[in-house]
């Protein structure tokens, strides 16, 4: 949510806020400008959706999703810094900050990569020790959270598939995302109801399901969002905050 | 402080640091990028200064210098933005945010702009009402910050001569700056017993002295510091943070 | 054209192509990164539209709209760096830089300011004499840019009103902008045939009109092309190249 | 050269001029405003050294020196633009621009990678196919360039040890810098008059050596360049534009 930018606009957020429970705001490193965060926390606080940080690699022109080689210190300060304005604004409008989720590069990077995973989560404890930490299952992002002491979301996609060691099927691949609705509700169902996912080559992966994510910038959220949420709902499945 | 960027120093902080109370540190839109801000913060609590935010208009190149056409809606956005992301990372090494200071064009624009003034100290008491605000004396800057209820401090400038309405004589005028560090021992003084300035054309003008501004940029900054401090001292004036 | 940038996209540059001859292409500074550019200027090529260079005052983030103070020589700097950059891209694919429009507040400003449209027609001229330079009918643009000697075209604007004193509108006023394209058309037809246009009081206003200016980022802008193109053929009004 | 920005100066661009026959100018993307670029440009003119442009990924806070990971065909359209503006404004001023080296990570990562090479290469012709080409003596970018029929500098380094593969030591390692002038003298000597570097280990390895890099941002880059300059000199060898 929330990656505007100047005259440039993207995404339904105030709709997309209808379906869940919690929005990754961009932090004016890969999207969002100081206006953009400004009315996204805003919406956000009357749609009483629980706000989350997503800090990015600083790569405007590559929407952050260029991977970058900097050192773990330098991406503390970054997420430090990141998610110190988002808290600081959000606490400005009498709301609260509840999580982080990195962005795009940073977060595949870290994912796989315990020293960058490690620099975010103390980025993260050192400006609020109580936020919620989203991180891929299965990651680096999880278990060094873990380990430092932040309580963590295990976080699955409803809209990307799965290799056979549990992890998402690189964008370059053709059948990296799930384009039918109906196919990614039951691979939603599957997740939170079994925590399981069938991966692409039939094999059924153990995962950790704490939250889904829905990316707010394909042509379809809308629609992927609102069946995600009435089909989770059908089943009895309650959505709400961590 | 705080004005280096990436691979380009400028100023010497640490030194600085020692002749003075308090330092205004970049918030990364005119100057200092995340490692630069976490490091000068470190150092202020380490040398045990008071921390302000200084917030500025988003231009690097033009460090801030520049005037600029934004809306008084736009430039609260980005002075919310700019002071969470240093409280922030304040809270984050134990220390705490003291004051603001707008920089560069933002503070003179603001200074004489009713709207600008009121919209920046709005943005700071929204992040803390606690915040002192620092503007230059007899301003828009400190009136609207006073006006809203924000603790606020009268600056003046040990290296800048006045004009006979109290308003400091332009940087594009020949004598503009005091480079004699006698002369601006002097000027202090006077500023700090009498709550006067001697204006370029002889009249004594009544100004509120509560914060005298040192620049950390100029070629002698640490020179002029170091003679201001000696010269209070020796008038039996004690340096203290608001 | 060529307003989209990184993952923001802005404006239907290929469909618009096919109704005007002559296009202003973004040059980096407010929107187009270089991939948009490159994109962009082959599209150009293809599509046999002039192709011409918008530079900006450096504000991604106000898209070039915010008003800037820097001086003139400055201004000739931004302006030689971003016209050269496009030149370049041009001839490297075979194509031809035919023409420069200073855009959105530089425009403006330049207009208004003699030393600045002076700066920008310098610089235009540095890079290659034979460019045309497109200016806002009877402003300082236009003057400077034949004073120096470069050819120039006056520019008129299909969807802007115009005040007594021939300048346009200011944006902030409500009847700033024509929002009927029959009125548009009517007043474009005017221009051009009677090289008046009628103000908003009722005046005739008399202005040269080489170049009709049609915004690309409108959300109705095809629209606005299309009639505003068949009502010239209708009346028998030949667009070409300058 | 030229890797000022704003209010941030680096390197003794002036000074160093008079001991080198050809300089790589920042394009703005790691340094270099365009008022640093023209005006370092101007001065190469009158110290009549060779210009070269100096693309680099766009990363400013960086300095260029973070890998990314960029599309070929996105690397291609960065240095189109980085070079065409050089070129540009050298016209501008009666110059011309001579060859291109690219900057940084982007050097390092296309000296060990072929599709790289190739995309900056391509670009580098498509903007002037008589540019000659500057790259790592033994690398990609030297081999890329020549496949396409670029003419080529194999470059050597002044103040960087090599390895007995005949590549640079890196960067992390404490013996990768040579701080001894005499040394770094001998080094070039070595390399111009034998074609061969004594690697850190002992070996003797070939290498093409057809230009020598001076870094112009080191502490006592004039002493490197004086010295290095006289050596050769004393030697017999006279320093030429290629």
């Amino acid at each position: 949510m929330g990656e505007s930018f100047g005259a440039w606009t993207m995404g339904r957020d105030a709709e997309l806020m209808d379906y869940v429970s919690s929005v990754n705001i961009a932090c004016g490193f890969h999207a969002g400008d100081a206006s953009v965060i400004r009315k996204t926390i805003e919406t956000a606080i009357v749609k009483n959706v629980a706000v989350g940080a997503h800090p990015s690699f600083p790569d405007l022109q590559g929407f952050g999703r260029r991977e970058m080689k900097m050192p773990a210190t330098e991406v503390f300060d970054i997420v430090l810094y990141q998610v110190a304005a988002l808290k600081g604004m959000c606490e400005a409008f009498g709301g609260k900050l509840r999580h982080v989720k990195p962005h795009g590069a940073l977060y595949n990077q870290a994912a796989r990569d315990k020293n960058l995973a490690e620099a975010i989560a103390k980025a993260v404890k050192a400006i609020d020790e109580n936020l919620v930490f989203y991180g891929l299952a299965n990651s680096f992002l999880v278990s060094e959270a873990e380990r430092i002491g932040l309580k963590t979301a295990s976080e699955v996609f409803a809209d990307r598939t799965y290799q056979a060691d549990g992890t998402l099927t690189t964008r370059s691949q053709s059948n990296a995302l799930i384009e039918s609705v109906k196919k990614s509700c039951e691979q939603v169902l599957e997740m939170i109801t079994a925590q399981t996912v069938t991966a692409v080559t039939g094999e059924r992966v153990t995962l950790r399901a704490d939250t889904v994510c829905i990316h707010g910038d394909g042509a379809n959220a809308l629609e992927f969002a609102r069946e995600v949420k009435r089909s989770l709902e059908e089943n009895g499945i309650l959505i709400h905050t961590i």
